[in-house]
């Protein structure tokens, strides 16, 4: 049996500015730390089941340290180190423990050079009794602080490699489907959108030309519940003058979103609802071109420019 | 005892498409007609008491025919008549019955040339049985189409003469106070917000130096209970292929806002939520300079310009 | 020229457990603290202009202390105070400063007892620089702590006497009008909801016949935006394991309501939303018959009684 | 390889009263029809992407034809009818196009005698032009009518027989995860919730101990974006006179609730918002005792009793 990849599991950040940075994820955004192991501190969302979906690191300059997946069975972790090794990968070990909470676990690279992590075992740490819900299913109360998240949603990935090269990769060695997709014709693949899950995206992958690097971070995403939410958190931004681009709603996935960089890091982050669900197995690619991409990018809103902009280096 | 405006009553509209200006406002805006007389349609919104708030009216060009405002005695009428001639205005009467459901009334001029109506007497028409609602405070059922607003909330007048003469002579004339205004130095007063009820503004009046004529409109408000309502009408009018300003949060009166175009006539319209009210007897009028200008304007969303732009005439 | 009431002020509470009076109201509702004088403490929400929509003092057993109303003019307490006597009134004075932030006020009693107050003259307090909103418009930030509504909204009473009585009180003597009524027939009015705003009632008095005292608090009202702000206090006041009863709406008044009680003083407070305004001068009261009123008490959602329960002394 | 369902497809309805159900699911609802063929009417919501998820018949009592389950793969049907053969489930055949849309279906009964359909092949139909969203991943415009849901979530099921059996049935014959149940201790099973998405529910199957008939309806769901489209649907369905049960959110699922039966065929549908995802390979199906059974059915709002009451024969 194949391995496979049963949902994005975290994102860990290094930060040149660990204070500010702190900061921005646990007061504004309202993340909820579970722990803080050597220097470096484990973040989620109240509604977050795992240790961590997101770390934050102090570093010389920002960068992404690795995008984490989890699999579907512990086996397959070993499993996709054979295939991705087979498949030209450089691929190393982290020992259960290195990373808090989680166990044996790989590392790799993409062909665009963005750092994978693999893993199976991962904690699901409970919180302290203060901060815990009366809910059984759910992991911390909601509304403590911030702007308030649900969950970790996906990462979108730039790169000044042909995407659609990056789409494939995805596609062959991790099990990905490819949900929407910009094509500005000539065979010219602009973005792409996919996921393993029935979320339309775990993952998207776009063109950056002139990035400096292959491996750039366009954003993370936390999910909220309610559009309105977004709009609450619109106010909270402006309260602390973090200046972010948004709402609006894309076309494509039908996202609302908004768009906001944690001034420690300048890691772009979208806080994010509304998008739909994809049950379908025979689900045809939607694909987005030069004539419809105007209300794919912006069905409404503020414009979130997709393309060449400030991205970070992953 | 003075005469005293009670409230804004309703904008007479003159379109060059009035059957495309009806779709617009009942289809799309999903306001209620509430009778057809002699060419004009008398419209209202779900939550509206009286006989209209709006009227569409087939002219050559577009324009506004008139601005009417409650009093809160039927004496006021006369009153403000008199009072209005020996301040140097022209006022004509306009006969019970010439505009539908409607007393006697007069008009006038503003020094701007905008042109005004004062009524007292308005018929309060009861729905049919089909659209009314269950509720004995409420006309309409809600959501009955399109977007849906509550009640027509203001209107925004434009002006290439100085508006701070303006909003003196509506505040010397008509009892209006100033809630918030914008002060670019100098002496310049770029636009103010008034009200004789605790809302905000019931009117705005701001300079547009470069307009053909002195009297434009910059747009009308229809009122809704909920963001999310705004968000909802985004959708819609997304749908419809309709361009629109918005979603975003002025700084200024705490609007919710989403400004949108009848192509009918090119008036704007303004879907309009959040805001707040002033009941204090001793307001001070708040003060937005150049330094605080930009959170005054867009204090989160897409930029509306409220400066030198398309208004139409009035 | 008569003297008029311009709008509900504050309500003063005497709790017997401080301690948990001040944190449901400032953690839990989320209420800002401006001061706290002499053992009692000055809250209001973010977007109160006053020096306090609510004050909370220690006492023996819980009450209202006062609820009391801003006059328009500064000249209004003094006439308030002589037509309150000759209507047979006891009136008494409060000298400036007995009550933080406030000019001379008087206090009397209504009919039924319940204690009101009469002042002009009140402190606009800024906050400090950290609590303080970017707009100029606002006080507070919004979304610090808690549920976070915007601002007091209204008082509602309960009487062991005739409603009726009462309500023609407040008309007589303090300028009110009725908005809404519930009227059981046989001239045994239930209910009244009365406001000298656009509100549909700044106040609100309805009968409690087998009461203890005559001057009972049904609840007190803070105003939230968005109806969504609702389901989110209930989500919040859901992780702290506190009762309430909604959300619903009610047909009278259209109000989106949540009520919930402080357990340190027992005090109930509605959390408000929707409602609508009544800018009509001839507005003609909305009766509520024994055929009509379930749906004037709940449109939808969980029942609110209005009747005959648990109320606290007043 | 083991067949796999993909997710739920539809719910066939027969109804005693016809006209009245298309009147609530198409007016009320806010349901497009794809078509009506040989006297069923194909319904789906304006983000559902396949043929129908409900379709109506006339019948001479109300009842359930049968609950769809589509495939990963095409050759899942054939796979799944032999080992349901094997199972000792009577299997039978439908041909392609005996229901509109769809290709050839088994047909079968769970021990509960519930009907449940399998299927891969159904056409994806397009709507007409009128009613087609400008959106490239979006069937219909949203908000034509209605409470206007976005897709087909669920179905609830109740029976007289031990619900863990059932559950165990479906676990072991169908692949589907149990994600929450109740447990009333001694073994006894009231409720479980299940799903082969990542949805806490595709399907619940709860106790009903005194039904008629073994085989039950409780519910079906219908979903909504935002908490705040099921309070505008409260005021619809208020406006139209129909009793409902909601809006309140239960801990079980986090679902925000509305139940409100079609007056044609009797059956219950829940208008559903909120919730959360299961991404978590090993998730740990939630225990609710009779400790913590008020919260987990009602975390606030108005109780919906989940027990013994009135259902619709499956």
């Amino acid at each position: 049996m194949l391995p496979e990849i049963a949902k994005l599991g975290h994102i860990a950040l290094i930060t040149p500015d660990l204070k500010k940075s702190l900061w921005f994820f646990t007061e504004v955004l309202g993340l909820e730390e579970t722990e803080d192991v050597n220097g470096t501190h484990y973040l989620r969302a109240w509604g977050d089941f795992e240790h961590h979906s997101l770390s934050l690191t102090q570093g010389k300059k920002s960068k992404v340290d690795h995008i984490a997946w989890r699999t579907k069975r512990p086996e397959d972790v070993g499993k996709f180190a054979k295939m991705l090794e087979a498949a030209g990968a450089k691929v190393t070990w982290v020992e259960k423990g290195v990373e808090a909470g989680q166990g044996r676990a790989i590392r790799f690279q993409l062909p665009s050079e963005h750092p994978f992590e693999i893993y199976y075992e991962m904690e699901k740490t409970k919180p302290d009794q203060e901060r815990k819900s009366v809910l059984k299913n759910q992991v911390y109360k909601s509304w403590r602080k911030g702007a308030s998240p649900r969950r970790f949603d996906h990462v979108n990935l730039a790169t000044s490699q042909d995407p659609a090269a990056i789409h494939k990769w995805l596609i062959d060695n991790l099990g990905f489907k490819l949900r929407e997709y910009v094509d500005l014709g000539n065979g010219v693949i602009q973005a792409g959108w996919l996921s393993v899950t029935p979320l339309v995206h775990d993952i998207a992958v776009m063109a950056e030309p002139e990035a400096e690097t292959p491996n750039r971070l366009h954003h993370l995403a936390y999910w909220f519940d309610n559009a309105q939410d977004i709009l609450r958190a619109a106010d909270i931004l402006s309260e602390y003058g973090i200046e972010f681009v948004g709402p609006g709603k894309h076309g494509i996935s039908q996202a609302i979103y908004l768009y906001v960089k944690d001034a420690g890091s300048n890691h772009r982050i979208e806080l994010f609802s509304g998008s739909y669900l994809i049950f379908e197995p025979d689900w045809e690619p939607v694909q987005w071109t030069p004539e419809d991409l105007k209300v794919g990018l912006t069905y409404w809103g503020q414009d979130a420019v997709i393309g060449n902009e400030e991205s970070t280096e992953a």
